[in-house]
């Protein structure tokens, strides 16, 4: 199964021109998955190869304007994209983000009259004191304003964090889990982490072929874990034909932090073959970054190392560090220094380096036992 | 003083690539007013040569998401580019805009944690209930939900409309005069009419240098209206050496209509220099049009007919009309047609028809009588 990571916005603070507000998408067979929407995401996602009639989830890491404020628009036009059929009712899109954000896609539906052609929830993610500084925190009285649901909303969760691992558990189904971990911000922030299950390994069928065992329903037993008897009475246990399981794939992305809060990132992201991480300024002003709750390269590298990503992908630059391509040379802000300020951190580890640019989309490669 | 106005987004329903959501700006020396805010807003006066900072006035035709969703971040981006002086605290924003988009800025701003660097108000428009179907009226319960003002917000005024009227009086300073009128739409829905006050004439300054009168008070008491004596003893009247006044320049931006709704649009649009009216669909498509509380050229530029409007502009582009400069031959949809259909029926009277395009700057120009 292929899975990519697009980036649709890596500028931080709002969008521009050169660089649209946060969002990125992370496809994976027949579905996209949404992770923050800026305003603007929706003509970011028309520029781009993908389809907004496709998102299935979405996830907000925090409430700031340059992560959520296209979400009202971009529902509305997932709604004007969608085919639906008469006998197939469209499936619910699910919403993850923070305490406040049911009311916040509430009121702006409700007041703007906008209706959907499909039926959508919000599982709030209630933050913990210690996310942000008090000015930060949401009054519960604002949050509970309107209970009255929007005509497709359906109730949604409301997910405390396991006290044992300190994550919050989102989704567990066949294909995926996918956890949120704390972060601290001017404002609650959680970061994401998604994992492929386990996929049992491929049946060894040379060495099947060699013991005269044929395609069939053994083959089948086999792949189940299960023992089965030869004709020669030698019983062939799975661990000797089966390669072993393939590892899922981890993709964690975080929202905008000074700092993770706590070890759920660690428990969540450990061993992560992609992790997004912000880089807002450079190191020399990593005074300024934390005074605003953002990170600095070197800070999102040290991340990095602690959960020993493979790689890791810096977005959310500040409007000054122009991409690439349109820097001029006296231009004195570099956004490729970013990237040698990460590295610097990250010299001697097996972790890389990548700087987002809108509309890059990195393959997330299912990796395969050496030995195959 | 130069007065024109600009164009951000002429699209309808959502933004896109091609054409933004609704969005256009008067602007008159050293201030900006904007009406309707789509998403993407901010970004599209980047690449202007307007500046967000120098917004000072915002009208919202209706709570419509393509009218409306670039607002809460478009405030936060105006106080981003902020440079507040210690002795002189910036001056308030006044937002004009239907009931309920006071509940709508409070919300987005609170629940996002935006402080913003300049006082804002909110003065809503009472609809009546005769401006849409009752599906689009807004349950009162809904607009009170909140009743904590925003740090930053002023309290605002609640504008019923004049019953010998029927306009919404909004401002009425030294400069301008600006009303509001109702349309009908599927949700309730506002124009609004910029008039500049008259102008005192100028004085026929070669005449009275004939008349042996020197530059000097005398001149200022004749510029007020009053008579002064010669000393030959003649009397010379005000109307003897001034020139007619100026009438004012009158800009009237229609929102989304399928029919302006009672008489107020003919008082305040009378004339106007420039009548900005969305055509949505072309003629041959008026029932659907309609059916979406929508107008076609046709029924826009009966309206301008009416209102015996100089210039009538046409925006608001269902997004399967593309700019013309990006439009291919094999295109069914072409907007040049929409301006033919809007000329057919004008033939005959004085007024004009201008397609809009994103970033098209309309001069509004100052007329002198025609004997000067
Ligand atoms: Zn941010
Ligand atoms: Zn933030
Ligand atoms: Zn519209
Ligand atoms: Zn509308």
């Amino acid at each position: 199964m292929s899975m990519d990571v697009t980036f649709l916005g890596t500028g931080s603070a709002y969008p521009s021109p050169h660089r649209g507000a946060s969002a990125l998408v992370l496809r994976t067979e027949g579905e996209n998955w949404l992770f923050d929407c800026g305003e603007g995401t929706q003509i970011q996602l028309m520029k781009s190869t993908l389809r907004a009639g496709k998102i299935s989830k979405v996830f907000i890491s925090h409430l700031h304007g340059d992560h959520l404020f296209g979400l009202p628009g971009l529902l509305c036009t997932i709604s004007l994209n969608l085919n639906p059929q008469p006998d197939q009712p469209p499936p619910c899109v699910d919403i993850y983000g923070p305490r406040g954000l049911r009311l916040f896609i509430r009121v702006a539906l409700q007041l703007s009259g906008s209706q959907l052609l499909f039926p959508y929830a919000v599982h709030e993610l209630q933050p913990s004191d210690e996310q942000c500084p008090e000015e930060g925190r949401l009054s519960p009285a604002l949050t509970t304003a309107s209970e009255t649901l929007h005509p497709q909303e359906r109730p949604g969760r409301t997910v405390h964090p396991d006290p044992d691992t300190d994550c919050y558990h989102l989704i567990d189904d066949k294909q995926f889990v996918v956890k949120a971990f704390k972060l601290f911000h001017r404002v609650p922030s959680f970061g994401f982490s998604v994992e492929e299950r386990e996929r049992p390994g491929r049946l060894n069928t040379d060495l099947l072929k060699e013991l005269g065992l044929k395609p069939g329903p053994l083959y089948g037993r086999l792949k189940n874990g299960q023992s089965v008897t030869l004709d020669s009475g030698r019983v062939l246990t799975a661990g000797e034909v089966l390669e072993p399981p393939l590892k899922g794939r981890k993709v964690c992305v975080f929202g905008d932090c000074s700092a993770p809060l706590g070890e759920g990132f660690k428990r969540a992201c450990y061993g992560a073959d992609v992790l997004v991480h912000e880089a807002t300024l450079e190191n020399g002003q990593q005074e300024k970054a934390v005074e605003h709750g953002h990170s600095t390269p070197g800070m999102a590298a040290a991340v990095a190392l602690t959960c020993e990503a493979k790689t890791l992908v810096l977005h959310h630059f500040s409007q000054r560090y122009k991409p690439e391509n349109l820097r001029r040379d006296d231009d004195e802000d570099d956004v490729s220094e970013l990237k040698r300020q990460a590295e610097l951190v990250l010299q001697g580890s097996r972790t890389d380096v990548i700087l987002a640019e809108d509309f890059l989309t990195l393959p997330v490669v299912l990796k395969r036992n050496s030995t195959t």
